[in-house]
């Protein structure tokens, strides 16, 4: 088995990258940066048997779907992502090729939104696990869950209710269910943090679910929102049908983006409804409620 | 069971602290800070079964001994703590009670620091896992491991050998022995942030071990050093004798900075021996060669 610092030294030549703007980067006690805007910063865990079973992806995929969770949160926050810090805990049994194939996927998604590893610990665990540190710098004004008001559209990117499908074929063993792609590669928006800062009044990446993830808009922004089920862009595999629409409203670990703006974004996005004054979250089919307020989005304690 | 949004809740109330230079702390995607000077960061994980047994210590020490390890990287680089992000696991059991005082340990070490909470991530988990990146501004320069020259003194701060002498009776099951005091608590120097920034040529904290630590000094400096075993700073529960000095040489998770030096220090620190051209690392006792470079140190895959 190869050491710890022999481990150090493989994650490191697998991600060595430039790193514009730090003084010092990886093999010292901190990494020191100096950018000139204000700093944005968010940690996200992807944890073996709480996130992910080892069946279900390949290592490539844990490393990529690791990073996404991170970085679509500065995404969210409108911050162009510039550093990742990755604390590593992993079986003493993880092989040198399975840490290859892990950086290989954290390396392709830092690849894909210019970022640089930066950071970072290294410790044995019973399972595998992977805390990231994404640090991004705004791109102008931030954009926080806080910021909707009333009247306001509703967008968000992409489509809908594929990684929770996914989900559910992979906890009912299904592997090779279509729908396990959207789960095990999620997209990478980060390239949109330009345009989320320039028009949207407030954004949350959808982790926990369309549903649950308004509720966490509508109570900051203290206001209430209207989504119509018929707006929704769906995912290929989901049905246009009221059962559709709730697999869309509770899917979760999209990582897509969900936006209040009063101005047509400038980007793909679609609008599915809007903020307004009355409290709670309502998803509405014609004229119908589908759903109010409390959703069944993911909780990790219940 | 509380579920996690009232579990963030209680641990948002625990730690609730003033965030100065902060745009947006704790709540939404990421936290925002806008510091003058450059930033240092560095990110540390405190693992059950790892680096901790329940049995072992009171969550409140868990908390303290998570944020001293990872503070004292900030302050090994001169920098001055600020912010932390937690990114807490825990077993669904894992009670409020406990999670209060998991939180009392993680306040006080932030207190004493004068740091403050600005984010973090929960996660239901297998076992009790506390990963937090510490975010700190630089004082002056930074101290690099690289910045040691043959010539130079060698210094560390407070005494060796009760952490490892602690830990070694923890691992025999003597869990009354009077050194797991050291282990429980280790001291927080984060105060000594600006004097380090000052005088050191090269600083590290000793986590791995005094021995080991030397030599992940020594290599990024290109430097060797010879340690004179009378000098170390020997705990009280450390015999002035050669198991005694190798026992201080061993031990690690004192979490005190080992640095050099050109001119005396403007704080209590003890000269301990020199940076020489010839590589390696001895320690020495009178003439004698105690040990040569290859140490026993704490290796996390061995």
């Amino acid at each position: 088995m190869s050491s710890e610092f022999e481990r150090i030294a493989r994650i490191r030549a697998a991600l060595d990258r430039e790193t514009p703007g730090t003084l010092t980067a990886n093999g010292d006690d901190a990494a020191v940066f100096d950018i000139e805007r204000p700093t944005a910063v968010s940690v996200d865990s992807c944890i073996e048997h709480t996130h992910f079973e080892s069946a279900w992806l390949s290592l490539q995929d844990v490393g990529w779907r690791s990073q996404v969770a991170a970085l679509s949160d500065l995404t969210a926050m409108g911050a162009t992502a510039r550093y990742v810090l990755v604390a590593l805990a992993a079986p003493k049994e993880f092989s040198d090729s399975s840490l290859d194939a892990l950086c290989s996927g954290i390396g392709e998604a830092l690849d894909k939104a210019g970022a640089a590893l930066i950071g970072g610990n290294l410790s044995a665990s019973g399972s595998l696990s992977i805390t990231t540190t994404a640090i991004g710098e705004l791109c102008g004004k931030s954009v926080v869950r806080s910021g909707a008001h009333p009247g306001e559209r509703l967008y968000v990117t992409g489509t809908l209710g594929a990684a929770g499908a996914g989900l559910s074929a992979l906890l009912a063993g299904e592997l090779d269910a279509k729908p396990i792609a959207a789960w095990r590669r999620p997209p990478l928006r980060t390239e949109l943090a330009p345009q989320i800062s320039a028009c949207a009044s407030a954004c949350i990446d959808i982790s926990d679910g369309l549903g649950q993830d308004l509720e966490h808009l509508a109570r900051a922004s203290n206001v209430g929102f209207v989504v119509h089920a018929e707006k929704l862009p769906l995912a290929e595999c989901v049905s246009a049908n009221a059962a559709g629409y709730l697999q869309a409203w509770e899917s979760g670990e999209e990582y897509e983006l969900l936006f209040t703006a009063s101005k047509e974004p400038n980007f793909e996005a679609r609008h599915i409804g809007f903020a307004c004054k009355e409290p709670g979250v309502r998803l509405l089919l014609g004229d119908e409620p589908l759903t109010t307020s409390a959703t069944r989005g993911f909780d990790h304690f219940r």
